[in-house]
């Protein structure tokens, strides 16, 4: 494991809680590390969904993973429930980094950390297009700085 | 699909508040029949572990799926959170059979209902072995029709 | 467990081989039982889309899952190779009831066995609709007893 | 999408297919970010269970994920079957980084790309200890550039 990991839940903006399942775990007895992206992108897209008003099902846009990355400070485990925090690192035209960091609930050091970035696509072409409006003024609202 | 289902909230004991996952939904945008029993496992695991004091990480019995069964009644989709409905059909001496059923929050009928045998097993020699006392005790309570 | 299965591999007409992956090991150290039913769908969908031309993206007709059923026999565990057995039980209208065994591979006696039923829907209405011409004539050739 | 990728299997050691199943596909028609690790971790044990004997079971020395970095390049899909190539990047005494990516069969430029970072462990204490012995010669085998 990295050395002590100083990531405290007061650097993220919006926090999801999430509980872990029976099958997340391991055959060491800890939640799998792919599942901390799915950790991430349920986090996300719940956010997307309920403040920017992504429609998943059939909407013009949707948006597709182009890089993820993670680091596993402290191991979780079944049935632990968890705080996935969230900010926006940095907001492009079509893009948009999202920073994140999983915390045990009742603790205030992260378990993990990382990163993800979404390229918004028409659901067509699946060529990229601008960020829509209402969804970008919800990630401008998780700017880790706010843009001057 | 089958004929409206009549199943209701009322004919479960215990219930389990599960959120879905982005990585749920498949192809057709509903989640996929397999994670239902991910959400009766997870539903089962977390009452064994706070009620009968299940130890999963070392304890001497480990509980070990038989059988399961799922009809599925009405889809489900993420973001949306859903309750499991628990209840023990049968107790036997090393066995018991659950009753579950699945709700999308805020409604009354299941969207699906199943059940799930487990048999509780030594953990070194793997042979069926008494249900431990604090568990059966556990499941006593979810019994849908006391023992006489 | 239950009594010694004596279900066999000549008991099945089309075999699927499948690796199983790291994740999906339990913390018991074997396979979720959930992921039985991930195997039963993989191997149904990949003969429906082999087969039948089933075209999960954008076809007029989908299959949506109505019941499903798994006995487990016999524990399976990560890194070994599963091979999933198919027939068809019964063929209706609109459904298709398929039963399904899981073998490790190199053995001749099953480690699971099971069904699963999936109801053909019109994708935009979602409701029932005849099994596809060429879908029907490929589930035919998995019938375990010939129509007469 | 990242610009055009232009990494090719020749610059990957070691090979491992793996279908893609039913459940993988997301409600895009693609498969989930998520599952890009579990695609490499399974790669990963297979090899080290396969080719350094790992016990994965009852070994002293276990690995534990450390961070983990995926980029991704083009969309995957089920049915489709991929080849996940493996080289290491850098050994060390008791943490090995993993570079690999993911080629759809038959293609060869990778649909993704990223790192692994094990660190191996004592399975009591979890702490740090050397590589093991037999998997650090499987290892080095794997070197991108081999050490002088």
């Amino acid at each position: 494991m990295p050395e002590q990991s100083q990531i405290l839940r007061a650097e993220y903006l919006h926090f999801q809680a999430l509980p872990t399942r029976w099958m997340d775990n391991d055959i060491y007895g800890h939640i799998n590390n792919a599942l901390y992206y799915a950790f991430f992108d349920t986090a996300i897209n719940e956010y997307l969904i309920a403040h920017g008003r992504l429609n998943i099902a059939s909407g013009a846009v949707v948006a597709f993973a182009a890089e993820s990355h993670c680091q596993y400070l402290r191991p979780l485990a079944f049935p632990e429930v968890i705080d996935v925090g969230l900010r926006i690192g940095t907001l492009g035209n079509s893009s948009v980094r999202y920073e994140l960091a999983i915390f045990k609930q009742g603790e205030n050091f992260a378990a993990a950390n990382g990163y993800f970035v979404h390229v918004f696509v028409d659901r067509e072409t699946q060529k990229p297009v601008p960020i829509p409006a209402e969804i970008r003024t919800a990630l401008e609202r998780l700017l880790s700085q706010k843009p001057e």
